[in-house]
């Protein structure tokens, strides 16, 4: 690449970063991508990070020494964070979204890049800390929850299965009891899909009893992986039995009545506790 | 937001628009945002346009006039999307992800997240002036590769299910052929989940005879909707009876012998019409 002036710099540097979170660049990298000095790499740096930090964007972490570098890590501050998913709890609570069974009506939502963007920075900031080399879900609603997510981490997603698929050749499946219904069901796994030993963020769209994250959790045990963390995105209220203990959510339904058709939807647990 | 020097001006500018492919930002946005005059922010933009340009991350649209502004288009180069899907076809020959049934073991590569910004990088380049507003895939394989271009192209996600759920209210059914195995099966779309008229891409990971996306065609009769695009990653080559006329595929599966074992991958038709 020919020399850039700091300007043309500044603009491929923040490109580069906001594509790659949490990844490690060595300033050499920049350094000799543009031909330029360290030291002049490290002004550029502070004018992102400064900016970054200003716009609520995220962090950039310097490492020092010889494996040093520079890291973007996704943030959304509390305030954002709040900001969001208040605005979502607006339009979720909407009547006409209620469903059969208390379920919401979300499609619409997590269907929108913008909206999806928005959660997965939540998400990512709330288990930025948290090792996570994986993201899991089971299909179908929880996958844009995940990739969100995964996005914002920088690591892969796999999907656990509930319905049998010719197209990934052996798999673990477990039984579970869906905690709510408490009907057996079977959710199943590609056998080389994951590493064992992983460090497993678990997240999907909605929890009432917590049966199929357990189910989840369990079917870690059968690929030797450990739980990074579960982020919920919403959680039904005041549940007798809970399957979970230790779970991260961002909003908690407390009340719905499905006959006058009310629901009202609070902050989670991400904010409250 | 306090008045930024040129340097930070850049990073915001260069972060905002590429958050927000597709979108057509006024420059009196910029100008009163940073309290600059439009003219400094002609030249901050057109610094941006060079580098886009020279790095092949896409283009810069200005729109002259009153109503006018400037545009991010994600834009994969010719150039660059072979190179990717090159690099694709030598990971995905290899002879242990053939399953039965003619299908390849896939899920590592939909799972990661910078395979799939690159794929839906080319679909988004594929189709930046089909006028879509709405992508459309059917679970649950389709998912990742639905939002990859979805979000370069900044429109919504609609999700046609193959099971039926609970938590959609009313839905469309339609009963399909599976080109393929010529069983009939059953999806079905939320009847909220679409407006009427909208212009739909549709993308898929997968198409052998076409059965499943001449479903999904058959569906938008239904909602009214018009096809804008269909975008296939991987076609198995030298179908007899294909069901769907024009669409464009990334990869091509040329030859499959499950008994040896062997596959081969080449570049699909949007690189060789």
């Amino acid at each position: 690449m020919k020399k850039l002036r700091r300007s043309a710099r500044l603009v491929d540097m923040t490109q580069h970063l906001l594509a790659r979170p949490h990844k490690l660049i060595p300033l050499t990298f920049f350094a000799d991508q543009y031909g330029s000095a360290k030291s002049s790499i490290s002004e550029d740096l502070s004018i992102i990070k400064e900016l970054f930090e200003l716009e609520g964007i995220g962090l950039l972490k310097t490492v020092a020494g010889a494996a040093g570098g520079v890291k973007y890590i996704p943030k959304a501050s509390p305030e954002e964070a709040e900001r969001t998913m208040k605005d979502l709890c607006g339009m979720l609570q909407s009547p006409n979204r209620l469903l059969p069974g208390g379920y919401l009506y979300m499609a619409d939502l997590l269907g929108n890049p913008e909206a999806l963007g928005k959660i997965g920075r939540i998400f990512a900031s709330a288990f930025a800390e948290s090792g996570a080399d994986i993201v899991m879900t089971v299909e179908s609603k929880g996958i844009p929850l995940a990739y969100a997510a995964a996005q914002y981490l920088n690591i892969p997603v796999v999907i656990v299965r509930r319905y049998s698929k010719v197209t990934e050749g052996s798999v673990v499946s477990i039984n579970y009891v869906s905690g709510s219904s408490k009907r057996i069901q079977t959710m199943s796994l590609a056998r080389r899909s994951m590493p064992e030993h992983s460090k497993v963020l678990i997240i999907d769209d909605f929890m009432k009893a917590g049966g199929t994250v357990r189910g989840m959790i369990d079917l870690l045990e059968e690929f030797k992986a450990e739980v990074a963390g579960i982020g919920i995105f919403m959680e039904t209220a005041n549940v007798p039995e809970l399957l979970v203990d230790d779970y991260v959510s961002l909003l908690s339904m407390t009340e719905v009545d499905t006959r006058d058709k009310e629901v009202r939807l609070e902050l989670g647990n991400y904010f409250t506790k």
